[in-house]
């Protein structure tokens, strides 16, 4: 198979890795919606994105596979093929997690409103954020780009803290709110996953950029 | 290279995933302890195996990168080392969880001991049991055995729900436990994360042994 058919089919690889970082941004505002806006239409609807998530990750799995098999690629390429299969896997459980959030702003609508000290809005903007920087970031094969989502993660990990201490004290304040408390605090948790699941990605990007292991280094890296 | 020093080096890289394996399963183990016997020291020591875990993903990571740039492996040989590429992920997230698991379990040192309804000792040796008989698989190349992992994921998602369920309940009656109940809650939830991650990993092994993704359709299908 000519190389430039490699490079037209890692485009298309490219596309439906595209596809499904979509599909995972998606499945996420539902879930919010469905919290924000205590909405269960929403929240049902995100289970509809978890279905077209998880065919979407093996299409995209297996197309990689293939060009591993057939192709057998070399460095750059290489490279790409496996940061493709590990930022598939992330985006699948950004997925599983918006189906987590769904459950949880499920849960909520069988107990009164109440008006909560925290502002989850706010943190599901960032999170949302990092995800497109992430994909941006692959797009344009962009290592500086990726390497702001590390600092955003900071940021969001901060913000849950601050969730999880304040809602800790509604709850002992106001024993009444305690399922209201209790389920925002496990959402909050759930962001601060994908914010993690973004940070896996971009640290798959600048993998391939790079051509280094970041991982678990870039706290005490020079660079 | 000839070929029977590309078994050699799989048989090495497998050792390395063992050894790593062995890691999170200490991680997972000293967690617990750090919870069921309320030892300050042992949640401490939690994040020692977290700095091993990250230090021998990156190993495993690099030789399998490696075999796969220099050797170019076919079929089988390439879906075990895409399989251990992600076995490797998944046990670095079992290490992550752990370390919420002793955060948690330092937490909950800070206020008084309670005699919650829960017992998260047998949902925890089942979580470790799990990871035990995927790893197992893994090493005999067992699909059957592997597929056992699966079922036992259903046992742990149901005592995390009855666990989440009781808690919620000891929260409205006893509000001066909500401490106590919401960090046994999201102990519960880790584990039940744990569970996943070690059904991924018999996933994997299934697709290595098979050659066919079962991800996602396990539950419908016929074999």
């Amino acid at each position: 198979m000519p190389r430039i058919h490699f490079q037209q089919q890692l485009a298309e690889l490219k596309d439906k890795l595209l596809a499904m970082a979509a599909l995972a941004q998606q499945a996420l505002d539902c879930s919010l919606d469905a919290y924000l806006k205590r909405d269960a239409l929403m929240a049902d609807h995100v289970h509809d994105h978890e279905t077209a998530i998880n065919a979407a990750e093996r299409s995209v799995d297996e197309m990689a596979y293939d060009l591993l098999a057939m192709e057998q690629p070399m460095a750059i390429d290489l490279r790409f093929l496996l940061a493709v299969i590990k930022i598939n896997g992330d985006l699948e459980r950004i997925g599983d997690q918006s189906v987590n959030i769904a459950e949880r702003a499920a849960e909520l609508l069988r107990h009164p409103a109440v008006d909560l000290p925290v502002d989850l809005r706010q943190m599901g903007e960032l999170t949302g954020w990092m995800i497109r920087v992430a994909i941006q970031a692959l797009l344009d094969g962009d290592a500086g780009m990726a390497r702001s989502v590390l600092t955003m993660d900071d940021s969001v990990d901060r913000i849950n803290s601050e969730t999880h201490q304040k809602l800790v004290e509604v709850m002992q304040a106001h024993p009444e709110w305690s399922q209201q408390s209790l389920n925002t605090i496990i959402i909050s948790r759930n962001l601060e996953r994908i914010a993690d699941h973004a940070t896996n990605i971009a640290e798959d990007v600048i993998f391939w950029v790079r051509g280094a292991d970041v991982r678990h280094q870039f706290s005490t890296a020079a660079d």
